[in-house]
């Protein structure tokens, strides 16, 4: 059996949920003994710390020329001390070039089996991905896990579903016959899904896995050779990715050069030579927006990127005051503000939030709301695992400056003790007040659990300044919360506007950071927060090229 | 009867034409007194004539400041004297943004309906646009009926066809139900394709409206307000299309600035202004690389360019040697080379063309071409129609510089008398041998009527070139001759990497430079000659932006 007819109903569901978008998750999210085995877990951990101070020997990849690796894990702080294999960007290049010639010439539906049981194979690392992911990014275990791992793996799978539709959506050959009057014309016509050739995905350091399959498995799905460049300080779970993709494609009697992991480190990175090379054409990458602003202007290159957003939440009326403080303090508190998702403008009118037992005013929530972030950090069963760890040094230092910025600070950034770790690099988030008129403050990302209360005229004003953030700064998701159906349809569409999905009324648990695959459209594209959404059509249609030839049929 | 359920069986036909890419046509393009009725030819001169020295009077749209217009007929070399209502671009912009309020909640159906309605009310204008594209542009009759009539429309229908299937495919709402173990978050979610803004369409001077009407068809059907600005050259075809669409609105109570006509003149030329404006948001655009490329490069616009390119033909065997001369002489005749698809640089081995009968050598293919073109020019009841006149006097210099090219001129440009028009300005084609090793001569396009036979070492050679040229230089058509499956598919191989498409050993009635609608992708996007591909399901959904909103299910 071929690997796409093994992998059939897969694709079959998986094509199917993307249009239907109700709930659909292909990898079970939970990392439960009965699901993923008994050892699963301690077998990952095992692995985690096999890797540790050793070269990382999974890859299948050619020609490199040493060994590096600078991670250093936030909850530890300490280095990891793995080395990756250093290739030189002509390396990586050639090889790509030599690969794309095998590679685009695998029918779609080789690519696709191959790919699909790459995912499977992940499939067994995911514990091992897991642990990965907490030494990298600071993670809890259980994001790490679930972003990481099956989230990860459905974004993929995802991708490897809306490119198998996109280029199965024009016939391979028709016959075009045309009447003339007296005669006919006919052709032959055929029509050809072209890749456009090397695609580099470039990761960020917080989702390693999760931001970057989905430009991996867009761009392969697409028949292009891709090059994994990993953040410095995030490259063991996506090298364990790329490990079984190779692993896969080499059973399959293909180059593994098809997909290639480009390790770099801080005091040499590649990922501008990579970028400007004449021979890379597609571009993916996730991280800041000055450097997401330069590739989207190179001249020849089609360019996904997820960059920086002002995620705002709009408190107009509520039904219930504390559920609503405890869901957000959550959203803050989660992973220590490190989501791309995560809000960070909270407008409130000066006039208080209205609720059925009348008005709470803008003090009574600030209160509400600090008390509610710090019950969750105080909670030893549950604030550290949901916290984390701190990434970098660098977010660590602004928490600390958010103290200083001109408001009054309801609550300060402080430490707590992670029961397992106790040398990990934490803060928990600090929540400042500040007024509508200081726009300079607020009307940029400030990474890292750091948390704005902005004093509005009223909730028009709240909206038009979360929509101004949206359109001039980029947002990549909004809370809102009203009981006044007028309200919700002015806040659904103004935020439409600037491109910004609008999470309603979230209590409970559900969050306003998370975004799931066959539904929510992550990124929408539409505003300076990103040019690319996952996954829409765009995402994988813009990957290859249609091109159609034509012949008289032969009489 | 809604005017969708009117167009009901129109859509759904075409939406299954674009994906079938079998012959599909709306609107026949004879012009046939049995189709279109025994006076409407008369009629549409008539009218056309009616015309002239005049005030353009038929738009709707608010705001002129005056009155001007430059347009000179090929055929006559004498001013039209046509006059348009001028706007400052403020107003243009203005008035664009308040129709955006209304247009963009137009629903997807009543957009697609008034839109259906407005290209059956064109349909009524065809011989008068006609008449209007013959003396702006310089086509034949023939051409200009069929060009800017019947197949304009049907582009203008597959672009809509395109729109609605895209803005369709993903539900308006869905209920999310996701198991948490012992109980289920719900979540209502709805999307909205969220059109982008205004868009501005950049006609050029030689397809005023089958260029341009897939932008403009393509933007209004996904929501947003269109700003159409002509060539100053070539107003009056898309002047007519534009006041039928602004018709069918003011019928259907709806804002006429929804499309608006920006008229220009030589002197003072406003597409700079309109592009660079912050409130434009899509750019559609048919002319000259440079300034293609100067669109491409604006920050926060999304650009459609369709630009210059150098089209090849590869000669390596033939059946039938004289009819592949009589076609591609057809091919270069045809509006006097002007067409964006005609064939410039003709690549043929130093070795001959092998044909069944013995090798044709270079230079008696010269001579067979070189014969077939003047046949063709020399038959007064098809030469003079064929070629029709030369739209500007660059275009006609160009022709006569280009027998200064370093090379053998195996056919001079000269001049023809049009029957109908004395004082046409007419220019038949040059044809000049250049040798492969002079890249500097063919490595751009030459626009108009001019053909280099570039003598190559082999097929091999003719190929790299082809695909050197197109990559480097942009492609829009390729023409290729062979009789051996293998060098057939490694020309469909190679010029595929190099996004072009390729007509193979056409001979008869059917030419390179014909592109059928719902059939063959115009312009590929994949090489330097456009980004933009008509029409593609990227060409339409770029327009807007999928924007989810969600809100928990009330219990």
């Amino acid at each position: 059996m071929s690997l796409i007819e093994k992998h059939r109903e897969e694709i079959t569901k998986a094509i199917e949920a993307l249009h239907q978008r109700t709930f659909y998750a292909a990898f079970p999210e939970h990392p439960a003994p009965a699901i993923y085995g008994e050892t699963a877990d301690a077998d990952g951990q095992a692995k985690f710390k096999s890797y540790l101070g050793k070269k990382f020997d999974e890859l299948k990849q050619t020609g490199a020329t040493g060994w590096a690796g600078q991670e250093e894990s936030p909850y530890l702080q300490e280095p990891l001390k793995i080395s990756y294999p250093i290739s030189s960007v002509d390396t990586l290049i050639s090889n790509a070039l030599a690969a794309f010639q095998t590679w685009r010439k695998v029918s779609i539906d080789d690519r696709g089996g191959i790919l699909l049981e790459s995912l499977d194979s992940v499939k067994n690392r995911f514990f091992d991905i897991a642990y990965a992911t907490m030494h990298t990014t600071g993670q809890g275990y259980m994001m790490a896990f679930q972003a990481s791992g099956p989230h990860a793996a459905d974004r993929a799978l995802e991708a490897i579903a809306a490119a198998y539709e996109e280029l199965n959506r024009f016939p391979a050959k028709a016959v075009w016959d045309k009447p003339m009057g007296k005669f006919n014309v006919q052709l032959n016509k055929e029509w050809r899904a072209v890749p456009k050739g090397i695609s580099v995905v470039i990761g960020c350091s917080t989702f390693p896995t999760w931001n970057s399959v989905t430009g991996i498995y867009a761009s392969l799905m697409t028949g292009n050779p891709v090059i994994v460049k990993p953040h410095p300080g995030a490259i063991l779970p996506i090298a364990i990715f790329v490990a079984e993709i190779q692993k896969v494609l080499v059973e399959n009697n293909l180059d593994p050069n098809i997909c290639q992991l480009a390790v770099d480190t801080f005091d040499k990175m590649i990922t501008k030579e990579l970028a400007e090379h004449p021979s890379v054409k597609l571009i993916d990458f996730t991280g800041n927006s000055a450097f997401g602003s330069y590739l989207e202007a190179l001249p020849g290159k089609t360019v996904f990127t997820e960059k920086t957003g002002v995620n705002s939440v709009i408190l107009d009326s509520v039904e219930d005051i504390d559920k609503t403080a405890a869901n957000l303090a959550f959203s803050v508190n989660l992973y220590s503000g490190q989501m791309c998702t995560a809000p960070q403008n909270f407008y409130i009118p000066a006039s208080g939030i209205k609720t059925p037992g009348g008005t709470v005013s803008f003090e009574e929530f600030a209160e509400k709301f600090v008390g509610q972030i710090n019950s969750l950090v105080d909670n030893p069963k549950a604030g550290p695992f949901v916290l984390g760890a701190v990434q970098s040094k660098k977010t660590a230092e602004r928490v600390a400056e958010a103290a200083h910025l001109p408001g009054k600070v309801w609550l300060k950034s402080r430490v707590f003790e992670n029961p397992m770790f106790k040398n990990a690099r934490v803060a928990t988030p600090v929540v400042v007040e500040v007024d509508s008129s200081k726009k300079d403050v607020f009307s940029k990302e400030l990474f890292g659990p750091i948390a704005l209360l902005i004093k509005t005229k009223s909730t028009d004003e709240s909206v038009a300044l979360a929509q101004e953030m949206a359109r001039q700064h980029g947002a990549i998701s909004c809370g809102a919360y009203t009981t006044d159906a007028q309200v919700k349809e002015k806040i659904a569409d103004e935020m439409a506007l600037a491109a910004t999905p609008v999470s309603f009324n979230l209590t409970g648990a559900i969050y306003m950071n998370q975004n799931a695959a066959f539904s929510d459209f992550h990124v929408t594209g539409g505003n300076p927060s990103g040019n690319a959404s996952f996954t829409n059509p765009d995402y994988v249609n813009r990957r290859f090229t249609w091109v159609g030839h034509r012949e008289p049929v032969k009489k």
